[in-house]
Protein backbone atom coordinates (compact mmCIF):
# COMPACT_ATOMS: atom_id res chain seq x y z
CA UNK A 1 0.00 0.00 0.00
CA UNK A 2 1.71 3.28 -1.14
CA UNK A 3 0.23 6.36 0.57
CA UNK A 4 -1.17 9.18 -1.37
CA UNK A 5 -1.01 13.23 -0.86
CA UNK A 6 -3.05 15.72 -1.71
CA UNK A 7 -2.64 18.18 -5.13
CA UNK A 8 -0.13 19.78 -3.46
CA UNK A 9 2.13 17.56 -4.11
CA UNK A 10 3.25 18.73 -7.47
CA UNK A 11 6.62 20.11 -8.28
CA UNK A 12 7.33 23.23 -9.86
CA UNK A 13 10.11 24.66 -11.84
CA UNK A 14 10.34 28.06 -13.20
CA UNK A 15 11.90 28.39 -17.21
CA UNK A 16 13.53 31.55 -18.88
CA UNK A 17 12.79 31.68 -22.88
CA UNK A 18 15.71 32.49 -24.81
CA UNK A 19 16.36 32.52 -28.59
CA UNK A 20 17.86 29.23 -28.61
CA UNK A 21 14.37 27.80 -27.58
CA UNK A 22 12.54 29.86 -30.29
CA UNK A 23 12.18 29.15 -34.05
CA UNK A 24 11.60 31.61 -37.19
CA UNK A 25 7.61 31.59 -36.24
CA UNK A 26 8.48 33.95 -33.70
CA UNK A 27 7.75 31.41 -31.36
CA UNK A 28 8.99 28.52 -29.07
CA UNK A 29 9.66 26.06 -31.12
CA UNK A 30 7.45 22.61 -30.00
CA UNK A 31 10.17 20.59 -29.84
CA UNK A 32 11.29 22.17 -27.04
CA UNK A 33 8.50 21.73 -24.78
CA UNK A 34 9.92 18.05 -24.05
CA UNK A 35 13.24 19.17 -22.67
CA UNK A 36 11.26 21.76 -20.76
CA UNK A 37 9.51 18.98 -19.50
CA UNK A 38 12.55 17.25 -18.72
CA UNK A 39 14.20 19.42 -17.05
CA UNK A 40 10.72 19.61 -14.52
CA UNK A 41 11.39 15.85 -14.58
CA UNK A 42 15.26 15.99 -13.16
CA UNK A 43 14.10 18.70 -10.86
CA UNK A 44 11.56 16.79 -9.55
CA UNK A 45 13.34 13.69 -8.69
CA UNK A 46 16.29 16.54 -7.08
CA UNK A 47 13.85 17.58 -4.72
CA UNK A 48 12.71 13.42 -4.37
CA UNK A 49 16.68 13.49 -3.00
CA UNK A 50 17.77 11.94 -6.24
CA UNK A 51 19.94 12.98 -9.41
CA UNK A 52 20.41 10.85 -12.61
CA UNK A 53 24.02 9.81 -11.20
CA UNK A 54 22.80 8.80 -8.06
CA UNK A 55 20.14 6.34 -9.81
CA UNK A 56 22.97 5.23 -12.00
CA UNK A 57 25.24 4.46 -9.27
CA UNK A 58 22.88 2.97 -6.91
CA UNK A 59 20.77 0.83 -8.84
CA UNK A 60 22.90 0.83 -12.56
CA UNK A 61 19.91 1.69 -14.26
CA UNK A 62 18.73 5.13 -16.47
CA UNK A 63 15.24 6.15 -16.29
CA UNK A 64 13.66 6.83 -20.00
CA UNK A 65 11.01 7.64 -21.77
CA UNK A 66 8.58 5.47 -23.26
CA UNK A 67 5.64 7.67 -24.19
CA UNK A 68 4.62 10.94 -24.54
CA UNK A 69 1.52 12.55 -24.96
CA UNK A 70 1.28 15.97 -25.80
CA UNK A 71 -1.19 18.91 -26.67
CA UNK A 72 -0.37 22.45 -27.53
CA UNK A 73 -3.11 25.04 -26.24
CA UNK A 74 -0.92 28.29 -26.92
CA UNK A 75 2.64 29.81 -28.00
CA UNK A 76 5.25 31.00 -26.08
CA UNK A 77 7.53 33.67 -27.09
CA UNK A 78 10.92 34.95 -26.33
CA UNK A 79 11.74 36.73 -22.84
CA UNK A 80 8.50 35.02 -21.75
CA UNK A 81 9.19 32.90 -18.04
CA UNK A 82 6.96 30.17 -17.85
CA UNK A 83 6.31 27.28 -14.76
CA UNK A 84 6.50 23.69 -15.85
CA UNK A 85 4.52 21.63 -13.23
CA UNK A 86 5.14 17.71 -12.54
CA UNK A 87 3.50 15.37 -11.00
CA UNK A 88 3.26 11.58 -10.55
CA UNK A 89 -0.36 10.30 -11.66
CA UNK A 90 0.58 6.40 -11.53
CA UNK A 91 3.40 4.34 -10.37
CA UNK A 92 3.51 0.61 -11.22
CA UNK A 93 6.31 -2.13 -11.34
CA UNK A 94 8.24 -0.82 -14.49
CA UNK A 95 6.66 2.36 -15.22
CA UNK A 96 6.25 5.79 -13.87
CA UNK A 97 3.24 8.08 -15.35
CA UNK A 98 3.60 12.23 -14.81
CA UNK A 99 1.44 14.46 -15.98
CA UNK A 100 3.13 17.89 -16.83
CA UNK A 101 1.75 21.55 -17.52
CA UNK A 102 3.29 24.56 -19.10
CA UNK A 103 1.92 27.80 -17.68
CA UNK A 104 2.73 31.15 -18.63
CA UNK A 105 1.08 33.00 -15.70
CA UNK A 106 -2.01 31.65 -15.03
CA UNK A 107 -2.80 30.56 -18.72
CA UNK A 108 -1.68 26.78 -19.97
CA UNK A 109 0.36 26.64 -22.89
CA UNK A 110 1.14 22.67 -23.25
CA UNK A 111 -0.02 19.60 -21.32
CA UNK A 112 1.74 16.53 -21.01
CA UNK A 113 1.68 13.18 -20.27
CA UNK A 114 4.67 10.87 -19.84
CA UNK A 115 5.34 7.64 -19.35
CA UNK A 116 9.08 6.67 -18.15
CA UNK A 117 10.62 3.69 -17.65
CA UNK A 118 13.91 2.03 -16.27
CA UNK A 119 16.69 0.27 -18.52
CA UNK A 120 19.68 -0.95 -17.67
CA UNK A 121 22.67 0.79 -19.48
CA UNK A 122 22.69 -1.91 -22.35
CA UNK A 123 19.01 -0.90 -23.18
CA UNK A 124 17.30 -3.60 -21.02
CA UNK A 125 13.60 -2.67 -19.42
CA UNK A 126 14.03 -4.06 -15.90
CA UNK A 127 11.29 -3.58 -12.75
CA UNK A 128 11.16 -0.47 -11.00
CA UNK A 129 13.54 -0.61 -7.53
CA UNK A 130 11.18 -0.10 -4.81
CA UNK A 131 12.66 2.50 -3.09
CA UNK A 132 12.19 4.52 -6.14
CA UNK A 133 8.83 3.04 -6.95
CA UNK A 134 7.85 4.20 -3.34
CA UNK A 135 9.55 7.94 -3.40
CA UNK A 136 7.39 8.56 -6.60
CA UNK A 137 4.12 6.68 -5.05
CA UNK A 138 3.96 8.56 -2.47
CA UNK A 139 4.04 12.09 -4.18
CA UNK A 140 1.08 10.55 -6.03
CA UNK A 141 -2.46 12.72 -5.56
CA UNK A 142 -4.98 11.59 -3.97
CA UNK A 143 -7.92 9.45 -6.26
CA UNK B 1 -15.30 14.08 -51.96
CA UNK B 2 -11.14 13.07 -52.22
CA UNK B 3 -9.15 11.01 -53.95
CA UNK B 4 -7.41 8.05 -51.65
CA UNK B 5 -4.12 6.05 -52.98
CA UNK B 6 -2.40 3.23 -51.56
CA UNK B 7 0.19 2.74 -48.96
CA UNK B 8 3.05 4.23 -51.29
CA UNK B 9 1.95 7.40 -50.65
CA UNK B 10 4.08 7.21 -47.46
CA UNK B 11 6.98 9.80 -48.28
CA UNK B 12 11.07 8.95 -46.57
CA UNK B 13 13.85 11.04 -45.65
CA UNK B 14 17.15 9.62 -44.19
CA UNK B 15 18.60 10.86 -41.47
CA UNK B 16 22.09 10.35 -40.12
CA UNK B 17 22.70 10.54 -36.14
CA UNK B 18 25.30 12.87 -35.25
CA UNK B 19 27.19 14.14 -31.93
CA UNK B 20 24.03 16.76 -31.49
CA UNK B 21 21.63 14.02 -31.72
CA UNK B 22 22.98 12.20 -28.62
CA UNK B 23 23.17 12.55 -24.56
CA UNK B 24 24.95 11.34 -22.13
CA UNK B 25 22.84 8.09 -22.26
CA UNK B 26 24.74 6.83 -25.37
CA UNK B 27 21.35 7.28 -27.21
CA UNK B 28 19.31 9.50 -29.44
CA UNK B 29 18.23 12.19 -26.88
CA UNK B 30 14.26 11.50 -26.97
CA UNK B 31 13.35 14.92 -27.99
CA UNK B 32 15.29 14.95 -30.89
CA UNK B 33 12.70 12.68 -32.60
CA UNK B 34 10.45 15.39 -32.82
CA UNK B 35 12.58 17.74 -34.93
CA UNK B 36 13.69 14.06 -37.08
CA UNK B 37 9.65 14.02 -37.84
CA UNK B 38 9.41 17.92 -38.58
CA UNK B 39 12.15 17.61 -41.05
CA UNK B 40 10.06 14.41 -42.61
CA UNK B 41 6.93 16.57 -42.69
CA UNK B 42 9.23 19.41 -44.38
CA UNK B 43 10.44 17.30 -47.06
CA UNK B 44 6.72 15.47 -47.63
CA UNK B 45 5.39 18.97 -47.78
CA UNK B 46 8.40 19.77 -50.75
CA UNK B 47 7.21 16.96 -52.20
CA UNK B 48 4.19 18.03 -52.43
CA UNK B 49 5.41 20.94 -53.95
CA UNK B 50 5.46 23.62 -51.34
CA UNK B 51 7.53 24.97 -49.09
CA UNK B 52 7.19 26.54 -45.50
CA UNK B 53 8.31 30.46 -47.21
CA UNK B 54 5.64 30.08 -49.85
CA UNK B 55 2.92 28.60 -47.64
CA UNK B 56 3.50 32.00 -45.78
CA UNK B 57 3.81 33.98 -49.15
CA UNK B 58 0.52 32.24 -50.91
CA UNK B 59 -1.76 31.97 -47.89
CA UNK B 60 -0.25 34.10 -45.17
CA UNK B 61 -0.38 31.34 -42.92
CA UNK B 62 1.76 29.12 -40.64
CA UNK B 63 1.64 25.19 -40.19
CA UNK B 64 2.15 24.33 -36.63
CA UNK B 65 2.03 21.53 -34.19
CA UNK B 66 -1.43 21.18 -32.32
CA UNK B 67 -0.95 17.54 -30.61
CA UNK B 68 1.95 14.70 -30.68
CA UNK B 69 1.74 10.90 -29.09
CA UNK B 70 4.93 9.24 -29.43
CA UNK B 71 5.80 6.08 -28.53
CA UNK B 72 9.40 5.09 -27.94
CA UNK B 73 10.14 1.25 -28.85
CA UNK B 74 13.73 1.23 -29.50
CA UNK B 75 16.95 3.58 -28.91
CA UNK B 76 18.80 4.93 -31.66
CA UNK B 77 22.63 5.48 -31.41
CA UNK B 78 25.75 7.82 -32.86
CA UNK B 79 26.24 7.17 -36.48
CA UNK B 80 22.96 5.48 -37.39
CA UNK B 81 21.20 5.72 -40.46
CA UNK B 82 17.73 6.42 -40.13
CA UNK B 83 14.10 6.62 -42.11
CA UNK B 84 11.50 8.76 -41.33
CA UNK B 85 8.15 7.75 -42.90
CA UNK B 86 5.30 10.27 -42.70
CA UNK B 87 1.39 9.69 -44.10
CA UNK B 88 -1.89 11.80 -44.02
CA UNK B 89 -3.93 9.57 -42.38
CA UNK B 90 -6.59 12.38 -41.78
CA UNK B 91 -7.02 15.65 -43.79
CA UNK B 92 -10.15 17.97 -42.17
CA UNK B 93 -11.60 21.31 -42.28
CA UNK B 94 -9.20 22.88 -39.80
CA UNK B 95 -6.79 20.14 -39.33
CA UNK B 96 -4.11 17.28 -40.71
CA UNK B 97 -3.67 14.35 -38.96
CA UNK B 98 -0.19 12.37 -40.08
CA UNK B 99 1.10 9.79 -38.65
CA UNK B 100 5.04 8.72 -38.36
CA UNK B 101 7.45 6.05 -38.04
CA UNK B 102 11.26 6.35 -37.51
CA UNK B 103 12.93 3.33 -38.71
CA UNK B 104 16.74 2.16 -38.48
CA UNK B 105 16.82 -0.67 -41.00
CA UNK B 106 13.38 -3.15 -40.55
CA UNK B 107 13.44 -1.97 -37.31
CA UNK B 108 10.77 0.25 -35.53
CA UNK B 109 12.26 2.80 -33.38
CA UNK B 110 9.34 5.21 -32.50
CA UNK B 111 6.23 6.07 -33.93
CA UNK B 112 4.18 9.22 -34.11
CA UNK B 113 0.48 10.51 -34.31
CA UNK B 114 0.72 13.96 -35.18
CA UNK B 115 -2.01 16.83 -35.56
CA UNK B 116 -1.35 19.53 -37.80
CA UNK B 117 -3.28 22.86 -37.72
CA UNK B 118 -2.97 26.34 -40.16
CA UNK B 119 -2.76 29.16 -38.26
CA UNK B 120 -2.06 33.33 -38.92
CA UNK B 121 0.99 34.93 -38.02
CA UNK B 122 -0.47 36.45 -35.34
CA UNK B 123 -1.38 32.68 -33.82
CA UNK B 124 -5.00 32.70 -34.48
CA UNK B 125 -6.18 29.20 -35.75
CA UNK B 126 -8.08 29.31 -39.16
CA UNK B 127 -9.42 26.87 -41.85
CA UNK B 128 -6.84 25.11 -44.08
CA UNK B 129 -6.75 26.84 -47.67
CA UNK B 130 -8.79 24.13 -49.85
CA UNK B 131 -5.85 23.55 -52.15
CA UNK B 132 -3.49 22.42 -49.00
CA UNK B 133 -6.52 20.04 -48.02
CA UNK B 134 -6.28 18.41 -51.38
CA UNK B 135 -2.98 17.42 -51.93
CA UNK B 136 -2.66 16.64 -48.33
CA UNK B 137 -6.11 14.32 -48.78
CA UNK B 138 -4.69 12.94 -52.03
CA UNK B 139 -2.07 11.40 -50.73
CA UNK B 140 -3.94 10.00 -47.76
CA UNK B 141 -3.70 6.30 -48.21
CA UNK B 142 -6.79 4.07 -48.87
CA UNK B 143 -8.61 2.63 -45.97
CA UNK C 1 33.66 60.03 -22.24
CA UNK C 2 32.49 57.01 -20.73
CA UNK C 3 33.09 55.75 -17.20
CA UNK C 4 34.51 52.58 -16.23
CA UNK C 5 33.62 50.50 -13.32
CA UNK C 6 35.71 48.11 -11.26
CA UNK C 7 35.94 44.26 -12.11
CA UNK C 8 33.18 43.11 -10.27
CA UNK C 9 30.86 44.74 -12.80
CA UNK C 10 30.66 40.93 -13.85
CA UNK C 11 27.84 39.45 -14.33
CA UNK C 12 26.75 35.89 -13.20
CA UNK C 13 24.13 33.05 -14.38
CA UNK C 14 23.94 29.12 -12.95
CA UNK C 15 22.96 27.14 -15.08
CA UNK C 16 22.30 23.52 -14.68
CA UNK C 17 22.78 20.63 -16.82
CA UNK C 18 20.54 18.73 -18.45
CA UNK C 19 20.38 15.25 -20.65
CA UNK C 20 19.24 17.77 -23.56
CA UNK C 21 23.06 19.80 -22.92
CA UNK C 22 25.08 16.43 -23.17
CA UNK C 23 26.17 14.06 -25.70
CA UNK C 24 27.13 10.22 -26.33
CA UNK C 25 30.86 10.97 -25.30
CA UNK C 26 29.71 11.66 -21.63
CA UNK C 27 29.92 15.69 -21.65
CA UNK C 28 28.54 18.94 -22.32
CA UNK C 29 28.20 18.86 -26.39
CA UNK C 30 30.53 21.73 -27.56
CA UNK C 31 27.88 24.05 -28.91
CA UNK C 32 25.76 23.97 -26.42
CA UNK C 33 28.27 26.24 -24.40
CA UNK C 34 27.19 29.38 -27.42
CA UNK C 35 23.87 28.45 -25.97
CA UNK C 36 25.00 29.23 -22.17
CA UNK C 37 26.86 32.35 -23.31
CA UNK C 38 23.86 33.82 -25.03
CA UNK C 39 21.60 32.79 -21.61
CA UNK C 40 24.52 35.28 -19.79
CA UNK C 41 24.60 37.67 -22.64
CA UNK C 42 20.64 37.92 -22.22
CA UNK C 43 20.67 38.47 -18.26
CA UNK C 44 23.20 40.55 -18.51
CA UNK C 45 21.06 42.60 -20.51
CA UNK C 46 18.37 42.29 -18.12
CA UNK C 47 20.58 43.18 -15.04
CA UNK C 48 21.37 46.47 -17.33
CA UNK C 49 17.25 47.64 -17.54
CA UNK C 50 16.46 46.04 -21.27
CA UNK C 51 15.31 42.28 -22.61
CA UNK C 52 15.29 41.37 -26.26
CA UNK C 53 11.61 42.57 -27.05
CA UNK C 54 12.42 45.84 -25.48
CA UNK C 55 15.15 46.50 -27.62
CA UNK C 56 13.47 46.18 -30.25
CA UNK C 57 10.43 47.75 -29.45
CA UNK C 58 12.40 51.03 -28.47
CA UNK C 59 15.11 50.93 -30.94
CA UNK C 60 13.43 48.41 -33.96
CA UNK C 61 17.05 46.63 -33.82
CA UNK C 62 18.26 43.35 -32.97
CA UNK C 63 21.60 42.39 -31.08
CA UNK C 64 23.34 39.72 -32.85
CA UNK C 65 26.79 37.77 -32.61
CA UNK C 66 29.31 38.83 -35.30
CA UNK C 67 32.19 36.67 -33.85
CA UNK C 68 33.10 34.34 -31.46
CA UNK C 69 36.47 32.23 -29.70
CA UNK C 70 36.08 29.46 -27.91
CA UNK C 71 38.63 28.07 -25.85
CA UNK C 72 37.32 24.85 -23.81
CA UNK C 73 39.75 23.93 -20.82
CA UNK C 74 38.15 20.63 -19.44
CA UNK C 75 34.31 19.09 -20.16
CA UNK C 76 31.14 19.72 -17.99
CA UNK C 77 28.94 16.42 -17.25
CA UNK C 78 24.90 15.77 -16.37
CA UNK C 79 23.62 17.16 -12.99
CA UNK C 80 26.72 20.03 -12.55
CA UNK C 81 25.57 23.09 -11.43
CA UNK C 82 27.86 25.82 -13.84
CA UNK C 83 28.42 29.21 -13.74
CA UNK C 84 28.73 31.60 -16.45
CA UNK C 85 30.14 34.95 -15.80
CA UNK C 86 29.60 38.08 -18.32
CA UNK C 87 31.47 41.39 -19.08
CA UNK C 88 31.76 43.94 -21.72
CA UNK C 89 35.70 44.15 -22.11
CA UNK C 90 35.38 46.70 -25.36
CA UNK C 91 32.09 49.37 -26.60
CA UNK C 92 32.72 50.67 -29.56
CA UNK C 93 30.22 53.11 -32.30
CA UNK C 94 28.83 49.55 -33.93
CA UNK C 95 30.04 46.90 -31.71
CA UNK C 96 30.40 45.65 -28.17
CA UNK C 97 33.00 43.23 -26.99
CA UNK C 98 32.29 40.79 -24.31
CA UNK C 99 34.28 38.02 -22.22
CA UNK C 100 32.29 35.43 -21.10
CA UNK C 101 34.11 32.72 -18.23
CA UNK C 102 32.15 29.06 -17.73
CA UNK C 103 33.05 27.76 -14.33
CA UNK C 104 32.32 24.53 -12.50
CA UNK C 105 33.24 25.59 -8.80
CA UNK C 106 36.56 27.65 -9.30
CA UNK C 107 37.30 25.17 -11.69
CA UNK C 108 37.49 27.53 -15.72
CA UNK C 109 35.73 24.56 -18.17
CA UNK C 110 35.62 27.48 -21.62
CA UNK C 111 36.33 30.99 -21.97
CA UNK C 112 34.96 33.01 -25.06
CA UNK C 113 35.14 36.44 -26.38
CA UNK C 114 32.28 37.37 -28.17
CA UNK C 115 31.63 41.09 -30.70
CA UNK C 116 27.52 41.58 -31.00
CA UNK C 117 26.68 43.94 -33.56
CA UNK C 118 23.34 45.56 -33.99
CA UNK C 119 21.40 44.98 -37.06
CA UNK C 120 17.57 46.18 -38.44
CA UNK C 121 15.33 43.65 -38.89
CA UNK C 122 16.10 43.23 -42.71
CA UNK C 123 19.64 42.47 -41.25
CA UNK C 124 21.56 45.57 -41.96
CA UNK C 125 24.21 46.56 -39.87
CA UNK C 126 23.76 50.13 -37.92
CA UNK C 127 25.95 51.94 -35.53
CA UNK C 128 24.71 51.32 -31.79
CA UNK C 129 22.15 53.47 -30.02
CA UNK C 130 24.36 55.98 -27.62
CA UNK C 131 21.98 54.77 -24.74
CA UNK C 132 22.81 51.43 -25.65
CA UNK C 133 26.32 52.03 -25.89
CA UNK C 134 26.37 53.76 -22.31
CA UNK C 135 24.95 51.58 -20.43
CA UNK C 136 27.26 48.41 -21.88
CA UNK C 137 30.86 51.01 -21.78
CA UNK C 138 29.59 52.13 -18.65
CA UNK C 139 29.71 48.26 -17.15
CA UNK C 140 33.41 47.66 -18.70
CA UNK C 141 36.24 47.00 -16.60
CA UNK C 142 38.53 49.87 -15.70
CA UNK C 143 41.68 49.14 -17.27
CA UNK D 1 56.85 13.44 -44.47
CA UNK D 2 53.48 14.21 -45.22
CA UNK D 3 52.21 14.12 -48.89
CA UNK D 4 49.70 17.24 -49.84
CA UNK D 5 47.10 17.28 -52.18
CA UNK D 6 45.53 20.45 -53.48
CA UNK D 7 42.98 22.51 -52.42
CA UNK D 8 39.86 20.20 -54.15
CA UNK D 9 40.82 18.18 -51.45
CA UNK D 10 38.03 20.13 -49.53
CA UNK D 11 35.25 17.84 -48.26
CA UNK D 12 31.25 19.52 -48.55
CA UNK D 13 28.28 18.51 -47.29
CA UNK D 14 25.17 20.10 -47.80
CA UNK D 15 22.73 21.41 -45.28
CA UNK D 16 18.96 22.02 -45.17
CA UNK D 17 17.67 24.58 -43.22
CA UNK D 18 14.71 23.55 -40.77
CA UNK D 19 12.30 25.10 -38.32
CA UNK D 20 14.73 23.50 -35.31
CA UNK D 21 17.56 25.68 -36.65
CA UNK D 22 16.15 29.01 -36.77
CA UNK D 23 15.44 31.65 -34.38
CA UNK D 24 12.89 34.35 -33.24
CA UNK D 25 15.01 36.72 -35.33
CA UNK D 26 14.08 34.70 -38.13
CA UNK D 27 17.39 33.84 -39.18
CA UNK D 28 19.25 30.59 -38.19
CA UNK D 29 20.51 30.81 -34.60
CA UNK D 30 24.16 31.21 -34.01
CA UNK D 31 25.61 27.80 -32.21
CA UNK D 32 23.30 26.14 -34.81
CA UNK D 33 26.68 26.84 -37.01
CA UNK D 34 28.90 24.80 -34.67
CA UNK D 35 26.33 21.69 -35.36
CA UNK D 36 26.31 22.05 -39.22
CA UNK D 37 30.38 22.39 -38.69
CA UNK D 38 30.35 19.14 -36.85
CA UNK D 39 28.04 17.26 -39.40
CA UNK D 40 31.12 18.34 -41.99
CA UNK D 41 33.44 17.44 -40.42
CA UNK D 42 31.78 13.63 -39.20
CA UNK D 43 31.11 13.27 -42.94
CA UNK D 44 34.95 13.99 -44.25
CA UNK D 45 35.82 12.17 -41.51
CA UNK D 46 34.05 9.03 -42.89
CA UNK D 47 35.11 10.39 -46.42
CA UNK D 48 38.24 9.10 -44.88
CA UNK D 49 37.06 5.48 -43.78
CA UNK D 50 36.18 6.33 -40.17
CA UNK D 51 33.50 6.92 -38.16
CA UNK D 52 33.03 8.24 -34.14
CA UNK D 53 32.38 4.51 -33.20
CA UNK D 54 35.36 3.42 -35.31
CA UNK D 55 37.68 5.48 -33.47
CA UNK D 56 36.63 4.54 -30.31
CA UNK D 57 36.79 0.77 -30.99
CA UNK D 58 39.99 0.91 -32.59
CA UNK D 59 42.14 3.42 -30.70
CA UNK D 60 39.68 3.94 -27.59
CA UNK D 61 39.71 7.60 -28.07
CA UNK D 62 36.97 10.42 -29.01
CA UNK D 63 38.09 13.32 -30.72
CA UNK D 64 36.99 16.48 -29.22
CA UNK D 65 36.83 20.54 -30.30
CA UNK D 66 39.94 22.46 -28.01
CA UNK D 67 39.35 25.75 -29.99
CA UNK D 68 36.60 27.14 -32.29
CA UNK D 69 36.63 30.64 -33.98
CA UNK D 70 33.70 31.73 -35.94
CA UNK D 71 33.32 34.79 -38.05
CA UNK D 72 29.17 35.49 -39.59
CA UNK D 73 28.85 37.19 -42.38
CA UNK D 74 25.47 36.57 -43.34
CA UNK D 75 22.52 35.32 -41.92
CA UNK D 76 20.98 31.96 -43.39
CA UNK D 77 17.32 31.26 -43.39
CA UNK D 78 14.39 28.67 -42.79
CA UNK D 79 14.05 26.30 -46.08
CA UNK D 80 17.92 27.36 -47.09
CA UNK D 81 20.00 24.66 -48.53
CA UNK D 82 23.62 25.24 -47.09
CA UNK D 83 26.87 23.98 -48.12
CA UNK D 84 30.01 23.19 -45.26
CA UNK D 85 33.01 23.03 -47.05
CA UNK D 86 35.46 20.84 -44.85
CA UNK D 87 39.71 20.76 -44.71
CA UNK D 88 42.81 20.03 -42.72
CA UNK D 89 45.35 22.94 -42.80
CA UNK D 90 47.81 21.60 -40.02
CA UNK D 91 48.27 18.48 -38.63
CA UNK D 92 50.37 18.30 -35.86
CA UNK D 93 51.15 15.29 -32.77
CA UNK D 94 48.44 15.91 -30.79
CA UNK D 95 46.24 18.50 -32.44
CA UNK D 96 44.49 18.79 -36.16
CA UNK D 97 43.72 22.03 -37.39
CA UNK D 98 40.54 22.48 -39.80
CA UNK D 99 38.68 25.34 -41.40
CA UNK D 100 35.20 25.04 -42.55
CA UNK D 101 33.37 27.16 -44.46
CA UNK D 102 29.16 27.36 -44.98
CA UNK D 103 28.11 28.67 -48.18
CA UNK D 104 24.66 29.59 -49.26
CA UNK D 105 25.32 29.38 -53.37
CA UNK D 106 28.32 31.60 -53.81
CA UNK D 107 27.65 33.32 -50.89
CA UNK D 108 29.76 32.53 -47.56
CA UNK D 109 27.80 33.10 -44.45
CA UNK D 110 30.08 31.58 -42.08
CA UNK D 111 34.16 30.72 -41.38
CA UNK D 112 35.45 28.71 -38.73
CA UNK D 113 38.83 28.07 -37.59
CA UNK D 114 38.15 24.76 -35.77
CA UNK D 115 41.46 22.61 -33.76
CA UNK D 116 40.65 19.18 -32.54
CA UNK D 117 42.16 17.00 -30.07
CA UNK D 118 42.13 12.98 -28.82
CA UNK D 119 40.84 12.33 -25.40
CA UNK D 120 40.50 9.13 -24.23
CA UNK D 121 37.32 8.38 -22.68
CA UNK D 122 38.34 9.37 -19.44
CA UNK D 123 38.96 12.70 -20.90
CA UNK D 124 42.79 12.67 -20.63
CA UNK D 125 44.20 14.68 -23.81
CA UNK D 126 46.78 12.29 -25.54
CA UNK D 127 48.93 12.18 -29.36
CA UNK D 128 47.03 11.18 -31.99
CA UNK D 129 47.16 7.88 -33.61
CA UNK D 130 49.90 8.07 -36.77
CA UNK D 131 47.74 6.70 -39.01
CA UNK D 132 45.02 8.90 -37.94
CA UNK D 133 47.55 11.89 -38.19
CA UNK D 134 48.71 10.56 -42.04
CA UNK D 135 45.08 10.26 -43.68
CA UNK D 136 44.43 13.82 -42.13
CA UNK D 137 47.55 15.08 -43.24
CA UNK D 138 47.35 14.20 -46.23
CA UNK D 139 44.36 15.87 -46.92
CA UNK D 140 45.59 19.38 -46.25
CA UNK D 141 46.55 21.71 -49.29
CA UNK D 142 49.30 22.28 -50.94
CA UNK D 143 51.19 25.12 -49.15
Amino acid sequence: MIANLNHSSAHTLSIRIYYEDTDAGGIVYHANYLKFAERGRTEYLRSLGYDHQQVMAEYKLILVVRHIEIDYRAPARLDDLLEVRTETIACGNTSIGMKQQVYKGEKLLAELKVTVVAVTPEGKAVRLPPHLRQIFGSHKPAE
